[in-house]
């Protein structure tokens, strides 16, 4: 199986494919039609056929599709089966809820450490990490080689933090600062902007308002 | 200016817009042209142009685009100038995280409520707000009427959470927990899932390895 030419679009709803499946799975549903994920998804049946042929087409006329296969192989493609290691650069309330957060290591990701400047939290224990000080952050990722960095530190610092983890070797960044890092090289970045989600909420709410 | 032929990959670009421009006007640039929004944003001149053309077209040949006027039209089509008032239900990390999120009162909307059933949370401060105990959020929203209930609960209690937020008269949902909320009725909700972001992250890091 290669992912090389599955589209952007599809790409993007890999992760909800992923929960939907998940879902069945918790819920003991072995065995889905296309018409029934069109309908979970909000996409049509055609389009679900369509893309999930891109995975292997799972599907068997008047079964439908063996849903661990499926969610197996959406795993794989996400790169959910890889056991990428986590550390977490700021320990405040988001960075503590990040740590908390329980999709985290049932999606496959663990998290080896936890950073910070705050000599009122250094010490302190989060999901089974000691906080530790950010100054002991160079020595540690080198050591112990993590995958990601997620970083819930301010925007005034965020740039300085990217250009230290990258310098320390870590090759992806999960951004929670409100501004979007671009870094040369080849470092993969995922921004995320709470307050664009909010911020259509908003736009549908004032749209509503108007259509009434 | 209406915004119903606004097609919605334009309407999902608009958040971004809005922090770009927000970004020239902190730093003093009045004037931008379609060029350096476009390396900005990095979409194509023309798609800029196209988009632009939607809110008024406030470009000008051999000018470039005026940013406050522009700030101002995304402003008012994203419904930030309504001052909507929003109450935060579960006052754990993440609920605190939201509550003390900068952007939040930058972009408009006001925190007039935290809820929680936790009584070693109860009766704390937080972002200006004492935290109350959910069993009073019923009468609160009843006489306050905020707009927006910021869902940051778990997700076993998030669908009676959010099934009393409407039965209290709350229109529009921004949901944490992580699943998809789907109410009857005209509630408008957002659901945010952090995790997708992850996956989209660890899909690029899986496809890049691949690569080399």
């Amino acid at each position: 199986m290669t992912n090389r030419q599955v589209p952007l679009v599809v790409i993007k709803r890999l992760p909800r494919y992923h929960r939907y499946l998940g879902e069945l799975l918790d819920n003991r549903i072995y065995r889905v039609s296309s018409t029934e994920l069109s309908e979970k998804m909000g996409v049509t049946a055609s389009q679900i056929r369509q893309d999930l042929n891109y995975f292997g087409g799972f599907g068997q006329q008047g079964y439908g599709y063996n849903v661990q296969m499926l969610y197996d192989a959406i795993t794989a493609l996400l790169g959910l089966n890889k056991g990428y290691k986590t550390v977490i650069i700021g320990a405040g309330n988001l960075g503590r809820a990040l740590a908390n957060y329980a999709g985290f290591s049932k999606r496959g990701f663990s998290l080896i450490g936890i950073f910070d400047t705050n000599p009122a939290l250094i010490g302190k224990e989060v999901s089974g990490q000691i906080i530790k000080h950010y100054d002991d952050a160079k020595d540690f990722i080198k050591a112990e080689k993590p995958d990601i960095a997620i970083l819930a530190v301010p925007k005034v610092t965020v740039n300085r933090v990217a250009e230290d983890m990258v310098s320390y070797g870590i090759k992806a960044l999960w951004n929670f600062a409100h501004v979007d890092l671009d870094l040369p090289g080849d470092v993969i970045i995922e921004n995320v902007h709470l307050s664009d989600s909010l911020m259509t909420l908003s736009y549908r709410m004032s749209e509503f308002g108007e259509r009434k």
